[in-house]
């Protein structure tokens, strides 16, 4: 394996971390990212709860969701959804599928999530809304033809919301994808209680570009990635000392 | 003492434990399961709060609330409620009646709480509501005809609203019914909200059957009750460490 | 000291902390008891946040807020609030002043906090609004005129809405100031959410007064106590272990 | 370095600390002090969240925001900020900026945060609205004139809310900013669940002036500050176990 692909798998194993420890992730939800070394394919953790993800669990796929390598582990129902953005946005280096709570009730009443905030400056382009399930598979997105959907709802935008049930994040890093994720929920409470307020005003188009740029130069990314990875270290702290890990 | 009834009391502490550190059960409320070798009996710990509940004890009911054996220990006093159910029911097995604060506000309002996200859809088929109370009992269900009368309103459904008061909520094993309580406080938190900005989409019948055979296959119940199962134990881990147990 | 009071003062010190690690005293606010061989005295900590109370910090006052012995301690300002209640009060062995979030919004409506909730039950008779400052102490309750104001608009009930400010709530000993504190809370929580959904049914007098008796029985007063007791204990474990305590 | 300065640099450690631990400042935000010795100058720490501060972090800069001596540390972008205040407040000595959750719904819709409850009657005299950004600059304050006209706006008051961004606090005294920033963001928690409900009343000018006097005494402020301290070195401590600090 790679150096770049070694460093990629850490990264990973600490964003499963850093988004359960932010409430970003909790028994279920997933995040992934291309494989550094080969474009076609991306790793993802095997079905295990975030929290619990160490690197020996992280599996690589390709774009039809089957396993590379003889992994008798099993894989997220839901990996399709992944690869299908992958196929689909080669701009596009990690993935995150959540639940986070504050977001599903906008799914439910078709009201748009919008920017209002500059921590939540990414997502100016607006977050399209996909409401085509195949019923027969219960909301979850486990087959080609629906991951490809999923794929073509989300478009060029940064993220997609699925009514009643979640969000899929995009990025064209990890750290990009983690404060992303963390921040569009910020974003849907603070929208949530300007809209009970008011009539909020949001982030003008140019606002936003202007912001993400700063978002996401390489020092506000390294400082945000930093806390939330001694958060989650911490949150692990009294954990490991009682296992005597 | 069989096998099976040794794990189902190990099962039955750790779900006490779940349930307290995910904030369902606080210093009131409880969790039984059926005997797994005597149907007509069931599992539930004496007069304390969930939090402190350890194997020794557990009690034995059968289904008028009576104490199996000669244990000098306290039960709650609403033991009846769970009686009556698994009398009534045969296809429950697990009983939580807890008190979440997000749930109560709708008890109050005869607004229906109904699968409006995936990880509620386990109550696609509606929620009864009970308004019934012997008044002279303060809102406690203590006597055996308010015990079938909380059962007869149940019905076949998955929980009952308690006026004012809680719920009860039942499965087919203790792993869906702390799955069932945990999701269904979820539920309501996104319903209300999504009931504050607009007219929200539930779930249809055929979504809610569809996602309820999925959430309650193997691996997501079994993936769910280890993240539980690991939160509840990191949250002893200080505690224990502490008291040098 | 008599036996008496030594428990009195431990089961204060306890007070405090179980309070604070609730969330319903912070920074500020305060909890007495009456002493318990002296009915026209009460016990109340020296000018301290309250998670920080010991017992040696625990101080003697009489009905005009003045200190008994030769502390040099500074006492809390507000203590008359506690002084003109035990005078006006017999049945009143513990008091809370708080300023708990939930409740501050109701106080500043006009919207009476009712029982609508079966821990909430206590508060069946009502809760007085008090809205008479002397402006110049900068809605602190600090002179004795002030105090009996205080005292007169609670009359016989078990808590005061201080606009703006807080909460007084009182009870026939220290638990049950306790449980009360809290579920005051729990309560204001559940009606404001209940009136954002539609127009809540709240307690009967009948049911509140059923309830309440049941409440205040020894088996849940206790359950309760030893709950958040060792809720306590456990949010100290980490620091008296760091600091070798 | 004088006593006074070493004192000043002790205390905005703990200052970052403590407003971390109390959820106002997070990744992102940053508090600073005028220099004890040069009235002309102020401490800020380099590009770092709050939370990670130690001493040898703390920066000089003058009031073009430049760095004083041969630091190679990177400076926060928005010192500027914090430079155009102290040029323009000689009665100012500290100055928080934060993104605390509570404040942004109000910037959004114009609505003014009012002094609603006693531990907010700091701002009784009001806190503007900046919505006059520099696009090109993403909503960040990073240049002099954008700097000048935030301390313009601010002009005599106490804080100035920052439409979709957050918020500046000043104070006489590092203390006193600390606990305005914490109330801040409590007075807008309260205020909005009352907006909520009705029609709240706000306290009158005489009660906010009153009251602020009280509040700004050294009793409280130390009994404040003693409280925060503490619960951020007990959040700390389960950390610096782990890592042998």
């Amino acid at each position: 394996m790679s150096r770049l692909a070694e460093q990629a798998i850490e990264d990973l194993v600490l964003a499963n971390h850093i988004l359960s420890c932010e409430g970003i992730l909790e028994a279920f939800g997933h995040v992934s990212v291309r494989h550094p070394d080969n474009p076609d394919h991306f790793l993802l953790s095997r079905s295990l709860s975030p929290q619990h993800v160490q690197k020996q669990d992280i599996m690589e796929f390709d774009f039809s969701g089957n396993p590379i390598g003889s992994s008798s582990y099993r894989p997220y129902s839901e990996r399709i959804l992944h690869a299908k953005i992958y196929e689909a946005r080669p701009d596009v280096h990690a993935v995150c599928h959540n639940h986070a709570l504050a977001l599903i009730p906008f799914s439910t009443t078709g009201l748009d999530i919008k920017s209002i905030c500059h921590v939540g400056c990414m997502f100016f382009e607006g977050i399209p809304l996909y409401d085509d399930y195949d019923v027969s598979d219960g909301m979850l997105i486990v087959n080609e033809r629906e991951g490809e959907r999923i794929a073509r709802t989300l478009g060029s935008k940064r993220a997609l919301l699925m009514r009643g049930h979640g969000v899929v994040v995009v990025g064209e890093n990890l750290k990009q994808t983690v404060m992303s994720s963390i921040y569009l929920a910020t974003n849907a409470e603070i929208q949530y209680r300007a809209m009970q307020l008011g009539d909020p005003k949001y982030l003008s188009y140019e606002e936003g570009r202007a912001a993400t740029e700063t978002m996401f130069g390489e020092v506000p990314l390294e400082r945000a990635w930093n806390y939330w990875k001694e958060r989650a270290i911490r949150s692990e702290a009294g954990y490991r000392q009682e296992r005597g890990l």
